[in-house]
């Protein structure tokens, strides 16, 4: 059904998706006789987004895509020939055409992992100009990716796993692919489904939806479908006339609620009919077009119990306007009632679908303890991440055909940590994580049970830790252009990423004022880092 | 050069880019018999973003490509078929795959035209079913097109004219092609140039960029490019080494700016060198990868004076970290110390681009009377317009059949203007903009000189107002699915938005607390909403 191939669905994603100045610097390593230097950079962030203490790491599978299918065109080369000097040696534009990523080596975190600052997400291998030039569209990658991952699992924790999430904000992304990424990441995240079919068509996101107000108010009343007759659920029996069946229902309705038979809106009835012609299995009903207790309630309770009649059960209710909390519960109290005056059980708890720009203030409330809203639906506040809508990701250059590479600068927090590393994740007994640490690749990696000394980011001291379990965190993805194995599936990444949540302490998940997490370099590494501070500047 | 045409620039913005549920409401107008009704929709937003009292309307060059793209292809349908309930009438499928924009109509506000809440930007009639499947499309394109040619238009007007605005947010963009969009419209709105070569290959954006610091760093100083020499600009003498000359240089240098000759960091210089070989015309240096007064700026002196003995003129430095005010101040001091010395005049200009997560306060001190600073690079705050990250446009259903449909709900702000309307903005005898006005298409269009009553949305009474001037607001695009005229070309579009910011009154334009621009109703107009309210709920 879905698709993970994707052929088409990152073609904006390719080599001269880049930024201008990787062209340029691909030309004075070329020139400077280096472009084969071989190279080591380090995708990290400095700092975890919307104040929480953990992020997830994501968008391995579109960087995995990408680097396979890189390679540079006839009409890219030319591209570049017209925007950089006249002047430039034709050698240069040959070499170009020869780029691919078959001498490229990457180690990753996997997708759904919890990373932390500092740690990095990928580190690229290979020929020095290749690597650089990878440094534009592997941050436009993991970036929003990770970012939209790690803002959809903080609205998983505050919802709890029992209410659905649908992720629609396709319409608020930045453009076709911003909403593409953003439905494949939600899910990722801890989302259930996405409203963007093309997400479930390319990246088998289960897709969901309702229906608009247009499709209500597009009814006046006066429309008769050229074929009212539905059959019943068994497939036994004659068909009833629903149009009829559900006229009759709105009188016994209205007697109950006490309304006039003329009050609930006949135009968004005959919409609802008409949905639930098309519907049967899966009758829903948007509410509040007109008025939610006058009119949208009776009316879908008249269709949802003339349905019920013939064995069809509706699937819900959405309401998209005011006090959503408050209106789910008196929902529900007329589903009781309706359900217990027509011994209809079912219909007492026919799920309650909500949406209207819910943020994490919103989702609290609707996730309070008797709550009776089943189903969120969420567009801007998952896809534009408001609270911060960029993670700052960096791809630093850390050493250069062994030797380590540091820039300094005179901003304590934009210094890169110099060197090829390896990171592990050192837990408690209890399997509780205690910290991240850094080392250099030529390090023995520690022992559980062991004690180390290790110097906390942006500690004055070193301090002493003994782990119980010990974790490599980066893992082999792709030798030298081949990818070592499979990737897990976008839902097996869903679960890794639920899991690594609850992994993580108490005091470091909570999304209010959490404990920061420690990361933490290894004696060695943090002395080569103190090196370049003496010798930086000789 | 560039090439509007793009094949794969939008690959992503194919039919199934939509949400879920309007491949149901489809259905379900398809068993009403409904889908070949004639529906109008409209496009609009209902608040300015950012507390602007303006936005620009963008976005309509990629609806116009997207529509005339529109088909459901095997496969989309297959996946539709899918996820739609297994018992749907096989006779809808075929329905969808005789599905195109063949007699679908846009009126559009033009790209770069100044756009105001319940304005439409696009009406959009045709089949019912096929304009329904294009909302969420169409406000994927316009919504995030038009945010962030705003915001761009903010900074610009933040800037004054003079600044050159580098867009360089590819890597903060919501994954692929929102940083090609991103790109696309921080141009049309007054950037001057992007740092994303896609951008400039399929959209004819200029791009331009300098170089990072990983290049910087990949050098130690032991480097020896395979080829030292450079021939003088003139193409007329013998070539020089520039290694050796920027060493001579940097002595003389060092002597005026007090340093010893050993403190500016030797791999700095020969990165430099490198790329002064490779960009002879072009060279510039990146300032700040260990210490800009000490060795940033001796270093790049050094080799921009040894350039300029050969009759090249260095084309800029650029800072990333720090007070970026405070040190252009003094670079442009120590500028034109050294230019006089050795008297290079031309080096007093060099201009100086800086960049650091450059936000509207900081731009605005950038921008200041006196700042040394010529280019300002700006990345996060222009792509993930972080004061607002989506502009909340709708698309809502305003007549089937000729006959006026109307959103009611309880919430009056999501309240709907129902019928075929037209848009006028109405000038006074000096040009200035006074409101615009909708009103009914049936209506006579306003006259020059005439008083009208109009009713201001959101008052309780009318008004009048005498026009000196009346411009029509939406133009035919789309006729029958056919292109009525060629769309103007970016840069047209982007010479349109600063022309439409420069009529707008000062009062209006303003960035903080701007007087609120009037949009009216006329008084039939008015009189139909009215009828409604008082006939909505029977």
């Amino acid at each position: 059904m879905a698709a993970e191939q994707d052929p088409e669905g990152l073609a904006a994603a390719r080599p001269l998706l880049t930024d201008f100045y990787q062209a340029t610097m691909a030309l004075g390593y070329w020139r400077a006789g280096r472009a084969r230097d071989v190279a080591d950079f380090e995708l990290f962030f400095r700092r975890c987004p919307f104040g929480s203490a953990f992020t997830l790491a994501a968008g391995l599978r579109d960087c995995v895509r990408f680097l396979r299918a890189f390679r540079l065109r006839d009409a890219d080369v030319q591209f570049l020939a017209s925007v950089l000097p006249p002047d430039t040696d034709p050698a240069f534009f040959k070499h170009l055409r020869t780029l691919d990523c078959s001498e490229v080596t990457v180690r990753a975190l996997p997708e759904g992992s919890l990373a932390f600052p500092g740690v990095p997400l990928l580190q690229v291998s290979g020929p020095l100009l290749v690597v650089q030039l990878l440094e534009t569209p592997l941050l436009c990658l993991v970036g929003y990716a990770s970012l939209v991952a790690t803002n959809a699992a903080r609205l998983r924790l505050i919802a709890g796993p029992e209410k659905r999430l649908l992720e629609m904000g396709l319409r608020r992304a930045q453009g076709p692919d911003g909403g593409l990424t953003a439905s494949t990441y939600s899910y990722l995240g801890g989302f259930d489904s996405s409203s963007n079919v093309l997400a479930g068509q390319l990246r088998g996101v289960p897709v969901a939806g309702t229906l608009a107000h247009s499709f209500v108010t597009s009814f006046t009343g006066s429309e008769v479908p050229p074929d009212p007759m539905l059959a019943p659920a068994s497939g036994e029996g004659p068909g009833v006339d629903l149009t009829a069946n559900t006229k009759m229902w709105l009188e016994r309705v209205c007697a109950i609620l006490g309304l006039g038979v003329q009050e609930p809106h006949p135009g968004e009835r005959t919409a609802f009919v008409a949905y639930a012609l098309a519907f049967p299995q899966a009758f829903q009903g948007l509410l509040d077009s007109y008025n939610v207790r006058r009119s949208g309630l009776p009316n879908f309770l008249a269709v949802a119990l003339a349905l019920g009649e013939l064995g069809y059960r509706a699937v819900g209710v959405r309401l998209d306007s005011g006090d959503l909390l408050q209106q789910a519960q008196e929902i529900r109290g007329v589903f009781r009632t309706i359900a217990a005056q027509f011994q209809v059980p079912w219909l007492e708890s026919v799920p309650i679908a909500v949406s209207n720009n819910v943020d994490e203030k919103e989702l609290t409330r609707l996730s309070q303890e008797g709550s009776e809203v089943n189903v969120i639906g969420i567009g801007t506040s998952v896809v534009t991440c408001p609270q911060q809508p960029s993670l700052g990701c960096v791809y630093k250059l850390v050493s250069v055909g062994g030797q380590p590479r540091m820039k300094l600068t005179e901003d304590p927090e934009k210094q890169t940590l110099p060197g090829n590393k390896v990171a592990f994740r050192l837990l408690g007994s209890d399997g509780s994580l205690l910290m991240d640490l850094l080392q250099l690749a030529e390090e023995l990696p520690p022992q559980a049970g062991q004690e180390l000394r290790v110097w906390p980011r942006g500690a004055q001291e070193p301090c002493t830790v003994r782990p119980a379990h010990v974790e490599p965190l980066l893992q082999l993805c792709i030798q030298q252009g081949q990818l070592c194995e499979p990737l897990p599936s976008l839902a097996e990444s869903r679960a890794l990423a639920q899991l690594s949540l609850s992994r993580l302490s108490p005091e470091h998940r909570r999304l209010q004022s959490p404990a920061r997490y420690q990361v933490a370099l290894s004696e060695k590494l943090h002395a080569l880092v103190d090196s370049f501070h003496v010798e930086g500047l000789p």
